[in-house]
């Protein structure tokens, strides 16, 4: 097995599709030279080696020096130089190189093939002894420190006493008498630290470098970053061997970064920048500000046509955006890397879909270039990166979008606040629905406690609001209107800035850059509709956030909550009338009152989603929700509706549940309560009647929550069945229409693991299931969504749960039994119809998951909507 | 296909079998016909006619009148007596019987053939026109009721104005002329009331009855009587037309009821009661008080003599106790009925074990006889039922055994109270751990709310004692220490009785009887064992219930939890300190306080159960719970453990969790706390070697709740087993003892689905797995036990669950997983064992399914052990 891949002179055993072998690096140089564009010849020892070596005792296979050998001779040949040559010296970099990028992880050896004698040799042919010395000198310092493993300081220290003895500040300020005299100084600390000499054997060097490279892999920041990356600690480093050139030999010599595109824009210009007469290091040092490309095409106009050649060969051939290295040595252009470019979400999709119009891709291609949780970030303001900014604390990036405001601790007092014109940030351990109303008047909402799938960050990404959740570092004293992080204190008034893509809390006001969707945007989303086979619908509860999902693309809604409806000022109390009532009539009386806002809602968002289907679903939430909690709101709530305090009391105390999450809410409620869902679908079946009426095709569906057993479901659609269509077929002939219907499908969700369990048997009393995957999640690993950021954060330390399961579906457990239930379900009914509506039907990873398993349609909140859209494309692709 | 049985004279269609088509009375007549005992020759209309006549328009099949006219001819043969004959007269009596008992739901006519004529020619016939005239008017009353529809008390008034017109109280007054009067009277009101003339001819008579009888399987109580005890509407009922037997013509007749055993002790002896020259009616109306059936020995010495033929007969034929109704008319001796008779448990026990010894039954039909409820009651006080009872509300069963004691409402008073030497019952909206040791103290526990398996109920079983939960009837003063049950108020130290058996609250102090086992008892348990292939081992925190279950037959505990023990006066102290530790110091320090108290725990406990499995679980509920929730509490916790109340209260509020139940607990708490179980763990080890040291046999398990992913146990396993081995060897050598045992088994809970789900994966790490099928059941359904009362309530009346699910395990959903987790489990290491742990552990039809997945153990609460033996026996002979 060839161990060794030599590149140079327009000839490489290696090429592009190598990368495993040869790493991201060397495998491009080889594709690069085979391509005949000017690489420094070279050679790369494979990533099979690195695992043998060190797994075996740090020891290199047989043939591996024969193979060395050979190729540096090669390199030798393609060069016209000699490695430890007193004529013509070649000079070599060592540079690690794994398959996917782990950018100043591992480490660099330049330089390599100095010593007394080479230097003296460089000196004469460059004609530039202080060059050859500052480049002995940085070899050495790089050779006792990556190889010897000398600690960095020691000859940095040697370096600065002589500046300071020579009273200068800057390096480059040394003359080669300097650094002569350094380099001797270093050799002899170099002896004096390490008891040997410094190396003279080139050879020596060579095999030495080579080494201490594959051992970098194993170095603790590389590690820490494979971990964090979720990249195998088995797949090793290549070393790349290559030929050095200089980019500081003059002003005929430069070095520079370019891209084939605009990375930060995506518009097809070339952009990059350079330096004359510097070389990479001077570049990140930042000393002197790099020109952009364009003046190239001034100062060497050759070499920019040549580079501009190198552009346009390299996009064609890898049909992406490329982010290019080159060195100009005395007016000859070297290339020394080429890779994929990153680039921003903008870049990407502009790019994308100009190079299907030039051809350079199919539309399958583009689709599957760019990555799906990037476009959300399209939809949402995003902080200006030259802003200054002061985090005091980081919590859940549970809702993306930056937002800035000023600190509120109360529902109510947002809504005050909002009405005086002010921005406001909402602030509080947890949110319940009863803030609705100051939520909906917030630019964002910071809390305490709960996680990525708590009460705040669902609804901050149902309405596309900023939010960071579970910052456990917030200590709020609600009483006296202020919170504490650490030392700092901030008050209500105070500004603050949430960047809810990133979860960092920042003091003040941080200026911040609003969402701005480009054509390419819609063009792309348009191709990824197409190519997906699940469509995508939204979670909306408003006619607004139906009308932002269908922008985003959405075909439809997957789940239309009517709690949320019930929090309005203007209902509440007639809500509440109900739950107080003592008996049928009384509760039959407050449930009229409601009847017409109900219809109202229905009528509207059925108008925002006309000819797509609109599935609502029934009141879910504990009774108990809605009433008032604190003594102040009980004695309000008494004199507003004239029910003595006593008995609020009682019946708040009486509604109070231990576990309201597996307590007398959903199917549950409509059971004992059936007025209820009975007056909710008769505002659906009224709605309906009234927009069939006017022309529009309103398609409601009725879903029944939290069913875990058939009997709840067909007991309940016996009951509600006929009463929708006696209420749509009243309604429709009181308006003097006709029916253009047919009858409203009833469904359920599948979010208790009983459901999935006996999917056959619910089946046959639903049209439709909707996995309600958070609910699933809760249940099927007995986690609480608002109790479980605590442990679950130590499951993430210790490696127990790599992922959130509120974040990406469980496949293992939450995953069988919805791969059970949809198969159960439709061998009980073909035609079922089988959707996703919790959270995950807006994560890529899940929603590839859900193609597999053949689920229909997923829905999620609007923002979502378009990275559902690609996630369900690719998925398709796959 | 036969619609008419016929039997008489030694000769009979049907027999015993045949329940399902000729009912239970008809079967049994049949039966003791052909055994050539003395009944009243008839004949049974089969069920099959019923549902057809009731389904078909209330019409009987075509052969019908034929078939019955043929076996009128046979009775009229058999007993020498013509239909409608003014010579000698045959009566008939038209009763229903179902396939089984439904005592009273459904009509019966006696005395039918009468007319105008045949009473005279009765009344000639037997000397006795008063009795002639009696029958007729009964006739006539009970047949315009039942087949004519008339209410009853039209003609009931007639007869009570003729009393008072003749100035007497009762019927047995009125004198034959009297009666002939009454008849016209009836006769002419009926005419009036009904627009027809009393029919006159007896076959009328008969298929009008035999019409009526079939249509009394559908009166209104009939139905409510099959609903609640689950007998299937298409079963229908059979019609026994039957000769008339008169025990009432004179000193020489008698009727009478007998035992073939006792039913109340299951002695051996010939128990019963009869009335001379009375009829069935007389014994029910309770007008004379019957004589016991000894006294008929001197009597009427020859009927006894053949009676106790009979007895012999047919308990031999039956092989089980037999209830027999017997009438005596002139002298000679007709049997109306036989069945197996109903008994107290005692006597089922008694009798099952004696007739194996009289060689009767074999071991495995007497074990299949007894009711494995019914056993728990032997072990309980029952109420005297001879005792006045003042019922006031009525909640769940939850706890069986009758207690009686003084009001109080608080734990704390509770200890209290008890001091003093006072019996007391607990009453609250709900117990807590924190009422521990009230508990402890009390007689019984009253709830008003939470379920069959809220912490009251399950603790109350745990402990043997008394509780009735979910009594939503009562309303709790607890700051004025007083309850209401309607308009009625109880106050701190007022006398109450619970019957946790029947859910009964009386006001006062009820006469109860204490438990006593038999010796019968051991010895049918010990067959049971002996038949049972799976295990039963007990639900035990303390020695004195260990000593109880094994008293009580168990073998091991499979589920020892270790908060009650934290929970403790002496330790809560140390408990809180751990909580409220700042860092892992100060945790360590607390704990180590816990370490002994833990140790003698178990040492105490494992001694207790020496030679049989202990199965620990380590720390299950959230720590929140160990802390004081009233300010009052957290100041006296501030002063005694010097930390501001301030810091308390946030840490209280920091623990706060909105569903504990789904919180952080169980191995979550493990993992992100592992000092508590590493804690936990050597106190096992070292109490283990202590015991080993002294010689006694103990056997350990570690068992780990709540795992849903097999990380978590791999996790926690890595880290305490160890542990384990290691703390264990340094305390034999410290001991100078020598180690007697194998490594501490180590296994989980299955008690959440993901757990069921992913159970190959967990097996690798577990040694065993107990199904916790009270979380399990929670999770899978998505009730909270604590809050599913209210809706299951409405679920059950609405035949939406049959079964409470934390009773009765749900096969469908919660058995499903299972099944799968006891199958995947083994697939991936067969050697592993599988137990029950929850409350259903307990239950004889969740037993029996627990038998059919293959589970090698069920654990249950030490007062369910022998109902769990004797249901694993039953289990396994089906």
């Amino acid at each position: 097995m060839t161990l060794v891949y030599f590149f140079g002179q327009g000839k490489a055993d290696g090429n592009a599709q190598m990368k495993s072998e040869l790493g991201g690096k060397g495998a491009n140089l080889a594709e690069m030279t085979s391509l005949g564009l000017p690489v420094p010849a070279g050679f790369t020892i494979s990533t099979r080696v690195c695992m043998d070596f060190l797994s075996g005792g740090e020891k290199f296979p047989a043939s591996l020096e024969n193979e060395v050998n050979a190729a540096l001779r090669n390199m030798e040949a393609a060069m016209d130089a000699q490695f430890g040559s007193q004529e013509s010296p070649l000079l070599v970099s060592v540079r690690s190189g794994a398959r996917v990028s782990m950018p100043g992880m591992m480490d660099t050896i330049l330089n390599l093939g100095l010593n007394d004698a080479v230097v003296e040799a460089l000196a004469r042919k460059s004609n530039n002894p202080r060059f050859a010395y500052d480049s002995y000198r940085r070899f050495i310092q790089m050779f006792a420190n990556v190889v010897k493993g000398l600690d960095a300081h020691i000859l940095e220290d040697a370096l600065e006493n002589l500046k300071q003895h020579r009273g200068i500040v800057d390096d480059t300020e040394l003359n080669s008498q300097d650094l002569k005299h350094l380099v001797e100084d270093f050799k002899a600390i170099y002896l004096r630290e390490l008891g040997e000499a410094f190396p003279q054997d080139p050879k020596t060097q060579l095999w030495a470098a080579i080494s201490a490279v594959f051992r970098s892999w194993n170095c603790n920041r590389a590690k820490k970053y494979r971990e964090i990356h979720n990249i195998p600690e088995n797949w090793g480093t290549a070393v790349n061997v290559c030929a050095m050139v200089f980019g500081n030999m003059g002003n005929t010599s430069a070095t520079g970064v370019c891209f084939t595109r605009d990375p930060s824009t995506g518009e097809n210009i070339f952009y990059g920048e350079y330096l004359v007469n510097a070389q990479g290091e001077d570049v990140v040092a930042g000393i002197r500000t790099p020109k952009p490309l364009a003046l190239l095409q001034k100062e060497m106009p050759g070499v920019y046509e040549q580079l501009n050649g190198v552009r346009l060969t390299l996009e064609r051939h890898y049909r992406d955006v490329q982010d290019i290295e080159f060195t100009v040595q005395e007016g000859k252009l070297w290339l020394l890397q080429t890779r994929n470019a990153k680039r921003t979400t903008q870049a990407a999709l502009k790019t994308a879909v100009d190079m299907v119009s030039e051809g350079l891709l199919s539309k399958k291609e583009a689709i599957v270039r760019v990555k799906p949780n990037e476009l959300e970030k399209l939809l949402h303001p995003t902080l200006d990166p030259r802003a200054h900014r002061q985090v005091i604390a980081k919590g859940l990036p549970a809702s993306p979008g930056a937002c800035s405001g000023r600190v509120v601790f109360d529902s109510k007092d947002a809504e005050s606040w909002a009405a005086r014109g002010e921005s406001i940030v909402l602030v509080r351990d947890e949110t319940s629905p009863e803030d609705i109303g100051g939520m909906h008047v917030s630019k964002g909402f910071l809390t305490a406690r709960g996680g990525m799938t708590s009460h705040a960050a669902v609804v901050a990404r149902q309405m596309g609001k900023s939010c960071i959740a579970g910052c456990g570092a917030l200590h709020i004293h609600i009483k006296d209107k202020y919170f504490k992080v650490g030392r700092i204190e901030v008050f209500e008034g105070d500004w603050i800035t949430l960047d809810g893509a990133s979860g960092e809390v920042m003091l003040g006001k941080v200026s911040t850059r609003e969402a701005e969707l480009s054509p390419e945007f819609s063009t792309f989303l348009g191709w990824a509709k197409d190519l997906g086979v699940m469509n995508v619908r939204a979670n909306a509860d408003t006619p607004r956030d139906a009308r932002a999902a269908r922008e985003f693309g959405a075909e439809g809604i997957g789940l239309c909550r009517t709690e949320h409806m019930f929090f309005d000022e203007a209902r509440l109390p007639a809500v509440r009338e109900m739950i107080l009532a003592q008996n049928k009539q009384e509760r039959a009386r407050a449930l009229a009152k409601l009847l017409p806002f109900q219809r109202q809602d229905f009528v509207d968002i059925l108008k925002a989603m006309e000819g797509y289907p609109v599935t609502v679903r029934l009141l879910d939430p504990p009774l108990h929700e809605f009433l008032p909690q604190t003594e102040r709101d009980m004695h309000n709530l008494s004199t507003q509706i004239g029910i003595p305090v006593d008995e609020i009391r009682m019946r708040v105390a009486q509604l109070h549940e231990a576990n309201p999450m597996l307590g007398h809410r959903g199917c549950r409620l409509g059971i004992s309560h059936p007025e209820i869902y009975e007056m909710q679908v008769a505002a659906i079946a009224e709605a309906t009647a009234q927009l069939h009426a006017e022309g529009v095709n309103a398609k409601p569906e009725v879903m029944i929550p939290l069913v875990g057993h058939a009997q709840e479901l067909k007991w309940l659609r016996n009951r509600l069945e006929g009463l929708a269509a006696e209420t749509y077929k009243t309604a429709i002939s009181a308006l003097s229409a006709t029916s253009t219907s047919d009858a409203i499908p009833f469904g359920t969700m599948i979010e208790v693991p009983r459901a999935a369990l006996t999917a056959n048997q619910i089946a046959e009393h639903a049209d439709f299931f909707s996995f309600g995957t958070n609910d699933l999640t809760q249940t099927t690993f007995g986690f609480s969504r608002d109790d479980s950021a605590p442990f679950l954060k130590v499951y993430a330390r210790e490696n127990i749960l790599t992922d959130d399961p509120f974040a990406v579906v469980d496949q293992e457990g939450v995953g069988q039994l919805i791969q059970w239930a949809a198969e159960k379900g439709r061998a009980s009914k073909p035609q079922l119809k089988v959707g996703v509506c919790g959270e995950h039907g807006g994560d890529p990873r899940s929603i590839e998951f859900f193609n597999q398993v053949g689920v229909n349609y997923v829905s999620c909140s609007p923002y979502r909507v378009p990275v559902a859209i690609l996630s369900s494309a690719q998925a398709a692709l796959n």
